[in-house]
């Protein structure tokens, strides 16, 4: 027989996981389109040139590729970015500008894995395609404070920088604009590796053991861009508190070399595994499949991440972790079947989620054990008794106190608790 | 320059038509979770050996497989019900029986593309597994039912059979045992190709021409099984019409092999390209990766069907087809941005969907010709005869009509329309 198993840095998403995630989505699709952001889909699998050269060595490396039997190259999607600039070039007339999509979908990447590194999964991004507007760089932010905020997280900052802050490094002297990526990349590591770690780097890339020491000194007492000046500003009057909801980080230095502008991240307090979302001004990348740079800003949201910092800080409310099945009608026996079908009718008519135990001949401790197994708040019993009363027994799944009430009460019991 | 563009039979789906998928997914959803569905994900890439040979040599040839760079051989989701048979087996003790639940995700099949069939398409299935209950066949009849009134749908019909039923042809000694699967293939091209086409068809696969005319006219003129009855019964009682809401169909057949009892399929008035939604029950297919035998019934919608449909019969509410924003407040000039920025917040905080125009240097008609292009119905204007006054223009886009308002007052305009 075959083994049943899913593939390495794969995931099944049984129903409790499942809702949770759901629950997160739909919070993020309700902020997202709050702020007039349209939902996107893309296929799962694009020519191999689209997305191939796009993310440097490391990215064509883990890209899942294959021929398929039409002998296309193809590839899975490894963000959602990429596709985006294509999207954006192949439809150009059709979409108003700016434009702000918001994408969830999954991505592939054959990564090594680890405690939190998958294969497979979702992002989360909400992007603003065809502006350069400092006002744009500030909803951004704006939008992703309001995401957590919705989601229920109280105490979290947005550490925020400018990419073209590091070229000071260039007029001051101290480094050759060739160097400033290394420099980027480096500094990235700060917070993870230390100071030492850093300067180690940038030695090894050929900077002096000066040199190296000098160009971390300054970065870290480095002073905000112009631009980072009017985005702050206009963050407040978004009504975000500077220093409180968000920070000036010159250190934060981000990953990816596609960023042009401002950059930013959200750390949680509380949740130490790193930061649950990231995003910045890239202007240069979306044009890459038209004739003329097309300036954008976005981020995107670490899904897995932020539904392990929600787990972590009890921020799902309790009815998502059950079953969202309110009452199940129990069958007594294949005669009083009907009197079951009828109550659980009325009842999802009443809007009450309601099952019934799908299997008439069933002992009623073995229907009882189902509930709670699931975990349904109330059971109903309609026994020879109470149908020829025209009542029905209500159990409290958790006190399991009993009563019997007339239908029109079962309503009554099950919205009050 | 690479060429943006999409693999054949692979779609974007752009905002009007992904808020008209998202409609139709979000309906679907509360339909099945009011009846105790719950949610399952699982992943897109599963073990080769998972899904081979389970679908029939049309299904190994239509799948995507390839070898990742770990040397697995994999492929990608061909259905939906093949990995909940792997569920089952792999979590059995996790899961409540009988186990419900729904699943709404891609699956990928490199089939010719023709109208509406594509190689990348969603599926939405909803499955009772671990009962051969009638009730159980009944309230799968019953949710696909529910969902098409929710969409909207009026005029529909349920087609019903009982597989069990070409079994009569042996017990008349018509056919033998093993022609039946045959009778079954050729049967259910009948409303496709006529009856000519399906004598013929049964004459090929060795029949007398005599015996294939006494199948055929068998076939057409066949009783409910006592099972059909006792569903029939329970459709009446969960408060379906016979003959109106559902009818049984001697003659329906269903291509898939794996059918062991009740099959049914949904014709809708007016929509002629086909059934929208097929299921049945399955016995034998759930325990695949089990030691026994695992009942289960269940069904699917066929999801571009049902969009094509809605779109013919004018089933998506309007709002669903221009942007979900309801105001967009433009920026007059950068002095005033901050009054546009207020605005926008307290519209916001009191739940309109609002955007700001997302650069405060573009013209005022730039910014409502965007306006006009998202469908977005008001626009509001803050100038500085406005602001002194602490005023703003509420412009209705579609009547260009103007007015003068105090901030208030938007929120009573926008949801008075």
């Amino acid at each position: 027989m075959i083994k049943p198993q899913t593939l390495k840095g794969f995931r099944d998403f049984l129903p409790q996981e499942a809702r949770k995630r759901q629950y997160v989505i739909d919070i993020l699709k309700k902020v997202f389109e709050s702020y007039g952001f349209e939902p996107l889909e893309t296929p799962a699998l694009e020519y191999e040139e689209i997305l191939l050269g796009k993310y440097g060595e490391e990215g064509d490396k883990l890209m899942y590729r294959f021929v398929d039997r039409g002998g296309r190259k193809v590839a899975l999607r490894y963000d959602q970015t990429v596709p985006l600039a294509r999207v954006v070039a192949q439809y150009q007339n059709e979409l108003p500008m700016p434009f702000k999509r918001y994408q969830i979908q999954n991505v592939w990447r054959a990564d090594n894995t680890q405690k939190g590194r998958f294969r497979e999964f979702l992002q989360c991004d909400a992007d603003i395609v065809g502006t350069d507007s400092p006002l744009a760089d500030a909803e951004t932010i704006m939008i992703t404070a309001k995401s957590l905020e919705k989601l229920g997280f109280k105490n979290f900052k947005i550490l925020i920088n400018d990419r073209n802050i590091f070229s000071q490094l260039v007029k001051q002297d101290i480094c050759e604009e060739k160097e400033i990526p290394v420099v980027i990349r480096a500094v990235d590591k700060l917070k993870k590796n230390g100071k030492e770690a850093v300067i180690k780097e940038l030695f090894s890339k050929g900077l002096t053991q000066k040199r190296a020491t000098t160009t971390l000194q300054c970065v870290v007492v480095m002073q905000e861009t112009e631009r980072l000046k009017e985005i702050f500003l206009l963050l407040q009057q978004y009504g975000l508190k500077n220093d409180k909801d968000f920070v000036f980080s010159p250190t934060l230095a981000r990953g990816l070399d596609y960023y042009t502008g401002i950059i930013f991240e959200v750390e949680i307090e509380g949740y130490t595994a790193g930061s649950v979302c990231g995003g910045g001004r890239y202007d240069k990348l979306i044009g890459m499949f038209s004739k003329q740079d097309i300036p954008a800003v976005g981020f995107s949201f670490g899904f897995d991440r932020l539904i392990e910092a929600m787990d972590e800080l009890n921020l799902f409310p309790t009815n998502i972790l059950s079953s969202t099945t309110k009452v199940l009608v129990t069958v007594f026996n294949k005669n009083l079947l009907e009197k079951s079908i009828s109550c659980s009718t009325s009842l999802r008519s009443a809007g009450v989620q309601t099952e019934i135990y799908l299997d008439e001949n069933a002992k009623m401790e073995k229907q009882l054990k189902y509930a709670d197994k699931k975990g349904i708040p109330y059971a109903i019993i309609i026994g020879p008794n109470e149908a020829s009363k025209n009542m029905v027994t209500i159990r409290n799944m958790k006190t399991r106190e009993q009563k019997k009430v007339s239908e029109e009460k079962i309503i009554l019991t099950v919205n009050s608790s």
